[in-house]
């Protein structure tokens, strides 16, 4: 273990005391303290422990339920809507999640929608969730802050609405698609300005259409989505299926949960499973994804370029890196945490 | 009616005399000309009557089957697979639309996917097919020749894999996006080519890297996807979802039809159908819809924009104009199809 880690155990420990300090029950704290974990390990830092604190403010505030307890109000035998009971949002998007992969494995496919629930970490968990289960698995979501206008437009009326699709390979790792529809998360941005970094060209614009590269004024300013109109168009969809179709917050609805902690946000996400031998045998498909993989992994290179990777390979690698040396926790965070336990009395993270 | 212009039913019966010419069924040819005429319509100039001597060129190569009777391979309660017998691609994969808004009146969600097909059409088609039933449509293709390199490779393992949403609204017109992965489809740099224009830098890179904006040197050239590697892992997952996953080509096994008229393409595409009464009140969500698109298109604008669109909005205006003055037919084309008929001694396009 290097300096300054932690494992993901005793993280997904420490998270979940923090969680049954504030009045969440032992089994709920558990899951959605692993999912947190495994979100540092997979290098989703903005999305892991560092969102912990936000949320136990959330719940004091009490713009959270802390007893939630999420289930099923609407289903057929391959489409369910889940709501969240205002809940911590991995608790409803998980059970969205396993709710869509056992419908699947009679169904073939199956669709299920989250209403009232909450920000859920990385979108590629609940993807990757139904891969594990063998399938295909595609997850959509209402950003929780709109932080993109429509194109042409000044009014942060979307979010950068993120999609994950994992599909399982053979011998090779499954490949994973975890993106939001603006060319820069919102949270890239925020690290930019941490280390004193300017933007490239093309992240984002200021109210007149003109480049904006310093981070610092990124509150003046309005994200850019990839492909110009089209990726304004998928944020769109994407939120008209995670959010609207559930009866979710959409549009000027969408609550800014950075900066309100009380207004209850009700989120919307929305989870596909695929059962790939509903469509044919699932180890001819499983060689036909390896192969693929090998052809682009071993493709002829633009000048300069030393890898060609393929979506998820890169978080992969950072996972098994962090089993191995641990989870980093940088200083500040770590002050942050320890003050977090103390106010709490809950058990500190070690190290 | 304009001058070079034809009715929408006048270019559907042509379309349907040259295939019936060519052998293909009654009954068949009226489909696929009824499509292909739609396509006009809507302003998808290069996916309508633009395609019929290729598609003529090609089952008089033997390349394609004018008999084919696509028909449903394997099947579950929310899920089928197409064979299209190497047929018109149109026929199959409005199987597999037709098949999955039956499914989902009952599983509340169901896909159907496509192989053994070919070229089909725009995208919107298809999830616009969805979208009349009531339903929300989704629809994903293989492209019917790699243009698309992975990110920082040179070779061209991908296609512009398409994506094609349809959302059903109350008042306003449906939302309907229709977007390849990459920045430009490579039609629109045909037509930068033929006008004898330049194109913006970021449509194509050369094999070093560099931009490339002269379209007749398109050839020496490679597209770039939305948002660099995300458009390129929306390629590669679409892909894995349209084509893969049906057994249909995927990767180095794509053909190019624009240069091979014998190779059987193994096209495969696939439709996503979601019965919206299976998470809620249809019309509460289509008065929804209905203020997100009014929220969005009445919402401030950047300096020098005179007006937001909502995503197919405009091809909707383009449907309208031409359904009061006609298809437009270029000169160059209407030569091309007069031609055509009389090789094959079919009807003529009138005027």
């Amino acid at each position: 273990m290097a300096a300054g880690t932690v494992t993901v155990e005793q993280l997904r420990d420490f998270i979940a005391g923090v969680y049954q300090a504030v009045g969440v029950p032992e089994e709920q704290a558990g899951i959605v303290a692993g999912l947190m974990a495994q979100a540092d390990l997979i290098g989703a830092d903005g999305h892991g422990v560092f969102r912990l604190p936000q949320y136990v403010r959330r719940i004091r505030a009490g713009g959270m339920n802390p007893k939630a307890v999420p289930h099923i109000v609407q289903e057929r035998p391959g489409a369910a809507l889940v709501d969240g009971d205002n809940g911590l949002g991995h608790l409803a998007t998980q059970l969205a999640a396993l709710t869509a992969i056992e419908k699947a494995r009679t169904q073939g496919v199956a669709w299920c929608g989250v209403r009232n629930g909450n920000h859920a970490g990385p979108a590629s968990l609940y993807a990757r969730m139904v891969q594990e289960a063998g399938m295909i698995g595609l997850y959509l979501a209402v950003g929780s802050a709109n932080h993109l206008p429509p194109w042409g437009g000044l009014e942060l009326l979307l979010s950068t609405n993120p999609i994950a699709v994992a599909v399982p390979a053979g011998e090779e790792p499954p490949i994973v698609l975890d993106m939001a529809t603006t060319v820069a998360a919102y949270g890239k941005v925020k690290v930019k300005a941490q280390r004193g970094e300017t933007m490239p060209e093309g992240w984002m614009i200021d109210r007149e259409g003109r480049p904006l590269t310093d981070p610092k004024r990124a509150n003046e300013g309005l994200l850019l989505p990839i492909g110009g109109y089209k990726g304004y168009g998928l944020a769109l969809i994407f939120g008209l299926l995670a959010g609207t179709l559930n009866g979710a917050a959409m549009g000027r609805d969408v609550v800014d949960f950075n900066a309100d902690d009380t207004t209850v946000t009700n989120t919307g996400q929305a989870v596909l499973a695929i059962d790939i031998a509903a469509f044919g045998d699932p180890a001819a498909f499983r060689a036909q994804v390896d192969r693929l993989a090998r052809d682009i992994r071993g493709s002829q290179r633009l000048p300069g370029v030393d890898r060609i990777w393929l979506p998820g390979e890169q978080s992969r690698l950072t996972r098994l890196r962090r089993e191995a040396e641990g989870v980093p926790v940088p200083p500040a965070l770590r002050t942050q945490l320890d003050a977090l336990a103390t106010e709490l009395g809950a058990p500190p993270l070690p190290g």
